[in-house]
């Protein structure tokens, strides 16, 4: 099948079900004949305007409709807007796992904490080998990114080859492992690519992304500098590299450490057991031991670098963590860069460690995951593509890549930018969007899967900004008499003991109303809660320039 | 009173109001025995889990308790956080405004929406001038900002003399006006200065901030290349100088200017009358002219830089603008950058933008008004401070700002950390905190000013996260019998139509809770209200792991 023409003339459906837009999740059907494989199974955490929402995950209502074709779920790495939907997907589309050991590992911790080891089936693929799935063969190419053991996917299918990055920089140096392997992607270039599907976070950035391995010399350099004092570095849980640097530094300066935060614990203990991390004997401490040590023999490292309410280090800069007490001179290294939308939590959390008399220190002290335009350059220049698909992005993301693609010459009508639930077909001769698919994200809320939708979301952003007004009255069925009532009950409104002469003039406004709706023979209850309702909407728009939800409810007896 | 030394050895007391920690609006009170002055008057807007909140005004407490030592509001120059609080103090303490021209100007653009125009006096005050207020006279001196009229002040006291930066910067090349008064700071340095208090907006840039007419630079080049396109700029409408250079270049290339966004229309009215900005005859059209027009002959000047939901250009990037919607190929200028917290609205803006076909240009198209650490430096040099009290900033920009202090020779016991409230007592032999005023914020939602506390922000958090559910029952008085219900209510919490079941078995669980307390002969109702809640919630949490705020009304008959 490999760099054969397509034949038939019959295009390859690509179908992003997310990883577009603002819908962050990474999930991608690919769909030939009989066959359909997904690339990833992200999640994405809730807009700013999804009030109370956990987490949201795809709409895979197009794969439930074509369950007999799916073939499985290949996963290029361990990140959770890449591996985090699967716990609730396996729920309804159980296929196979395919991805590299340390991926496979952090799915696993996900697939206990769901129950679904046993009824999982997951096979660990090696970079350089490539699984069979129906229409397609997949191979995975070796890649550096922010956590190991990421993949690139070769997708050979009858309409040609599609090289899918997955997330990528080019590391040339990386802390674990090899470079990316690049004369693999020259390699499938020669033989002809029909799309390249490539990574645009970093599309806006000229130059080229630093490698991991200098952040370890920042690193080392913090240490040397602050020998005295407690060192406290907060990073990504799943940055392994970025804690096998700290660890290094911890075993040159005779430092212990301490892991902190439960995604830490996690994902640390699972890159020990694989062995992606190189622990010397008895390094790690428990936290319970720190007071075992003096400052200048303790490192902790820690979760909340995006400033998390909940997270350790959020944790300790408010005093309320229960083992961690920040005190002056402790030393804190945010090893991250604040993701768009945590700018401010993260400020939050600098003032409350500087009041402290803690030092913060964030220069240098992160590089990015993600390749840089120049690096993307490297990636067209090696695979040469007929059609260029940019994911992974914002729709400015996308239109600037879509740039880039044109200035590494590919035609502007071979470039294509795609929105989540697009139905591309792609062929050798042509290249149309032929349909749409649902891929909104499902909105998850406690143990509800899509119970919460847009009325419920709008109710909440009412009540979170106006605050409610109950109005309660008994009313006898047949006379329409009141028997007791109307009741005043107010939640977010004002602080009532200070607004007392208001809440009572408004009960006066609401029995006003309805002994106008009785005198009137209302007998419409509907239309009576309208009255109340409106009544007293326009006295406390009038009063408070305010516009609480107002509830009336009426009992019959 | 000028540079004699302060022979009662008793000092001047400097309590900040707000301006400091996360409290943005700047206010901070000077007062030496029977002598209060004012420095600013902003406002600030809430932080994201002031739910509803409008905006945050300082509390003055401290000034109505001392109502007659108050001699005068000193501004220092037109932007929000600096003079936004006037209207609401102004009806508690009356007293006169000083400051220069254009100040002045926006300040009245104010006074009169709030019907404040005849009983406020105010009183213009060129640069170099002095006024006598009570035990203090103040000096105006001229500085730059990203707002014409800018000025620091010399604020001279038996105790000594405190240079007030204002928020500054040094701009060599300015577009309206004169460069920065540095030989006057010299002058005043040279004399002995008690103490600094400069911004600490940009502490942590290294560097100097560019000049304003950099701006004008990049502009120009934009219209020189995109001469076919219809332009959009969005940028603060207070920047006035910004709004001078996008007229300069419409002059340039024939373009008519329509300006969108009530507070630009305001600002850009108050500055051409004042002649604050030079617009050539018949430059301005009215936005219904528009169609009179190509596209390569117009340019629209609006509000919405920040992606503010309300604001013009949010309006037209969500087709929601009455009268302008974007085309392909309109080019749009984003003349500004992301204050922290905004960072998200903006890029929802660009994508939205983008999506549309238009072109997005905010590369170097923007520079900030206030002063980084080279520019600070030149400050610390001219003024030689005995103290510096770092002013405008986040608790980690001040401590960012007392390290270069240090660095400039000041003792590290010389450099004041205060928190808003505090008062510090300083004199030529002592500097300390004597004492804390009330400084949180007071909420405005609506009328209301500070009727919404934190209990009422926490019923709004807890219902905007979870939503609520209402249980009325109508009892009879004495018997206890259930008359009507158990009904439920619930608004925000699911959709209804989709958990029938849930809510069904909601109404059996509360009507078994009822039941159990009447058989138990219960006759205390707030404990029925418990039982009720308490059960309701146990029931749902295991259901649906959510908590929503469950409100139990019993009606009596």
């Amino acid at each position: 099948m490999k760099g054969k023409k397509n034949i038939s003339g019959k295009g390859i459906k690509i179908i992003p079900l997310g990883g577009l837009e603002q819908i962050g999740m990474n999930i991608t059907a690919f769909e030939y004949e009989d066959s359909i494989i997904v690339v990833d199974c992200g999640l994405s955490f809730p807009e700013d305007e999804m009030l109370g929402i956990d987490l949201v995950i795809p709409d895979i209502t197009y794969l439930k409709e074509n369950r007999d074709k799916v073939k499985g779920f290949i996963i290029t790495h361990g990140h959770e807007d890449h591996i985090g939907s699967l716990p609730y997907i396996l729920k309804e589309i159980n296929v196979p796992i395919y991805a590299t050991k340390l991926t496979i590992g952090i799915i696993e911790n996900k697939l206990k904490e769901h129950n679904l080891m046993k009824t999982t089936k997951r096979k660990v693929i090696k970079y350089g080998q490539s699984i069979n799935l129906g229409c397609f063969r997949i191979e995975f190419i070796r890649t550096n990114h922010s956590i190991a053991d990421a993949a690139a996917l070769a997708i050979y299918s009858p309409a040609g080859v599609i090289v899918h990055t997955g997330d990528f920089k080019i590391d040339y140096t990386p802390v674990f492992g090899e470079p990316i392997d690049l004369q693999r992607f020259a390699e499938i270039g020669k033989k002809g690519v029909l799309a390249l599907m490539a990574d645009s976070t970093n599309v806006m950035r000229p130059g080229f992304t630093m490698s991991e391995s200098t952040v370890g010399k920042t690193i080392d350099e913090i240490f040397a500098d602050n020998s005295k004092q407690r060192i406290i570095v907060a990073t990504f849980a799943s940055n392994v590299d970025r804690v096998q640097q700290i660890i290094n530094s911890a075993a040159k300066y005779k430092r212990k450490v301490v892991i902190e935060g439960r995604s830490m614990v996690n994902i640390i203990g699972t890159a020990c057991e694989l062995g992606y991390l190189n622990v010397p004997e008895g390094m790690f401490i428990d936290i319970e031991q720190m007071s075992n040590y003096t400052d200048d023999q303790l490192v902790l490292i820690t979760t909340g670098s995006q400033g998390e309410s909940m997270a350790a280090l959020s944790r300790m800069a408010a005093s309320i963590h229960r083992k961690v007490s920040i005190q002056p001179g402790d030393v804190i290294v945010f090893s991250s860069s604040p993701i768009p939308g945590n700018e401010k939590s993260v400020s939050k959390i600098i003032n409350e460690l500087s009041q402290q008399g803690a030092k913060v220190i964030f220069q240098n002290t992160h590089v990015s995951g993600h390749a840089c335009q120049e690096e993307l350059k490297v990636i067209y220049a090696l695979t040469k593509p007929k059609y260029a698909i940019p994911v992974h992005g914002e729709y400015r993301h996308l239109t600037t890549h879509s740039e880039l693609a044109q200035g590494m010459g590919i035609p502007k009508e071979n470039v294509i930018l795609m929105r989540s639930g697009d139905v591309l077909e792609l062929s050798d001769s042509k290249a149309k969007i032929v349909g749409q698919v649902p891929a909104q994200g499902i909105l998850v809320d406690g143990l509800g899967v899509g119970d919460v939708g847009n009325i419920v979301l709008r109710d909440r952003q009412h009540l979170s900004e106006n605050g409610l007004i109950i109005i309660v009255v008994t009313l006898e069925k047949y006379s329409c008499q009141i028997l007791s009532g109307p009741d005043i009950v107010s939640r977010g409104f004002v602080y009532v003991r200070e607004s007392e002469n208001l809440m009572d003039e408004a009960r006066e406004v609401v029995s006003d109303a309805l002994e106008r709706c009785i005198a009137s023979n209302m007998t419409d209850w509907g239309k009576m809660k309208l009255e109340i309702k409106d009544t007293l909407s326009e006295y406390l728009w009038k009063k408070t320039k305010r516009n609480p939800m107002i509830l009336p409810i009426i009992m019959e007896v």
